[in-house]
């Protein structure tokens, strides 16, 4: 139990320092060019979610998300004490990915973002971000488990593009998110709305995989 | 029977939800310089073709296209009423795609393209795009069978940028493009010469693929 | 043999369709920022060497190129008359392609270009180049055929920017090159030179990998 | 052993060529934008990664880098005498990758960096940086060794963007990179300061990893 949640903290802790990060370095070199700066940022997140699923999904399952972590409490695949410590742990390490990437700029460790992120259209765009992303990790985990890595990287890559949030997906993403004042921030205020919003989306992927994935020899066909 | 047409229908919206979507980002973000505009478009639209296509693949096949329908209805391995049913719900899919991105980025749900694309290059366009991603598939899922997602979103990746056209290749895409009046739009009068033109290279690519992939005892080789 | 020099037309005709065609989309859109064109040209051309060669490579073996068809030769592992007749139908699909790009995009077919590519740098680049890709396939031939696919995608898309001629790196691609007056083109009077140094390079790689890679039991080790 | 050394020589050597010459290549075309050139050397530089993994991985390992020969000496995966020569291989395989980039560009062969990378978060970010690749190698090569390369790729990919020194991560790659007055070179006085922060993240990680991966039998658990 000890390692899987130092490998759910330490993943949590890499993808934050990664999304910070790297929204750090892109706004500093893009030059005002905001396209540019979300290509690097979308470069480096997708990679590092590969990376890291690769690595830590036989120690904890790699979920790093409280919304893929409710998902599979939804389907009785772990149990809520276990999932209580998961989530404590992501955020844990979501808000020391955050001051990691502040330090390594050279930048005040902790900050509370300005940028506003609100309205029905950034609202509806989080639940179908999460919805996507958990409808990724279930189907693609029943039709080609070795998959799952490379396709969590590749759908947050287009999450940030096709959605109008740019994907958080992730509340323990959006809590550290929240704390730096930089190109990926979100203000404290509009992250609950984002948090309603992403498990809303993961309840109602995991209720239609379920209904979709289901063995066909109980259904009838 | 009803899953299958859930999953051709959910894939074909997820799919245009990206095209529609990270091209309204894509031209938000670029400050006027279209080729930054087609990267974001292109990362975007080649990802999320794997993963629909690794996550969705087992159950409908993830043919998201009647083009590709019309190949394998060609191939009989897919029955007339079957496929007829499948382009119905790729076509009302996908327009719900480009409402569900309108809505996302706060924008008139319905609207109608005014985008001019046409011309005989436009058309060649259509009809070598469409021919490549037919031979791509079926060689494909005779060459190495769980390639054929990966190998779909980089066809497509490629076509964005080789293709004057940027590769429809894809009629329900093409209707549901020509009701956005955004980056990926297509004015409606030119919607049935493109639809034509990929209804043709599929053919092409289906009988030209029948030989080239025939076995090869039955070739006298 | 019929199917495999049809197999080897049409990736060489696919694989120069796009490396001219995505280089005039690139330039078009651009407007003069050559880094910007060069990505795009260069995400274009690794796509479609990952998805032609995994297509076809079961047919013909997927060289597209008469300086992977030497090493084969010199190998012997493809016959003369056979080699002769692969590079024959590269040629003229490379030639194909490109003014298939032309088409496209409703250009003159036939072109000529006027571009200087020449010294000794670029020569040096064309060797290396094409030491890299033939000791890119050989070597992981050995290692995981089935990776070949996407590991000459890969190198071809670092060579792009590593190499001060951006690897041209294939003798049918730098004759199909000299016929366009494009972003990809190459002067037919430097052309030779390239080709030249293309051909030392394939021998050097096919030379020193048949030492690097020989079966341990013959080596004494 | 010859054989690993020469692997371990030519797999530096061509690892350095494609940082250093891509980096010229992209800061040669990207007209003054940062964000631009480093996209190019990115996605050079990661690609690269993969193809030299794979091929030459059966050989010696394909370590390519002090940092990760040292993890392995520590895990008494390689005696010191052939760790020591590795690591002899690698700087001259550096050093002559970087000489060749500069002989491809037509630029004197040997150059000394006049850029400055110092101070606490440059620090910081190489340790981080050898940490995650160090960590990144072990965790794949227990979780699923075929992936290791890629993994690799990915990592660095990542690292270019989310760490503030742009991830040399390599103690090799950082004494051939203060031979280049190019846009990835290090003043040779910065250079210690970043080794010494390579070997420490690196040691971090075979630590920590040790405890993280070790078998579940042993474990109690």
């Amino acid at each position: 139990m000890t390692r899987k949640l130092v490998a759910e903290g330490l993943g949590t802790l890499m993808l934050l320092a990664t999304v910070v990060g790297s929204g750090i370095m892109a706004e500093n070199l893009a030059a005002g060019n905001d396209a540019l700066a979300l290509l690097g940022n979308t470069l480096a997140t997708g990679a590092i979610l590969a990376v890291l699923i690769t690595m830590l999904g036989p120690i904890s399952g790699a979920h790093f998300n409280p919304a893929v972590t409710l998902a599979f409490l939804v389907r009785r695949e772990i149990d809520a004490r276990t999932a209580a410590a998961y989530v404590g742990v992501q955020v844990v390490g979501g808000l020391a990915g955050a001051a990691l990437a502040h330090a390594m700029f050279d930048m005040d460790l902790l900050q509370v973002s300005t940028k506003t992120r609100t309205g029905m259209g950034q609202w509806l765009a989080e639940g179908v971000a999460t919805f996507g992303l958990v409808a990724t990790i279930l189907a693609t985990l029943k039709a080609r488990p070795t998959a799952v890595a490379a396709m969590v990287g590749l759908y947050i890559s287009a999450g940030y593009w096709f959605t109008a949030s740019t994907s958080f997906a992730n509340p323990a993403v959006t809590i550290a998110r929240s704390f730096t004042d930089t190109f990926s921030g979100i203000a404290p205020a509009d992250a609950p709305a984002f948090i309603g919003a992403q498990f809303v989306g993961a309840l109602v992927a995991t209720g239609l995989m379920a209904w979709l994935l289901r063995d066909r020899r109980s259904s009838g066909e």
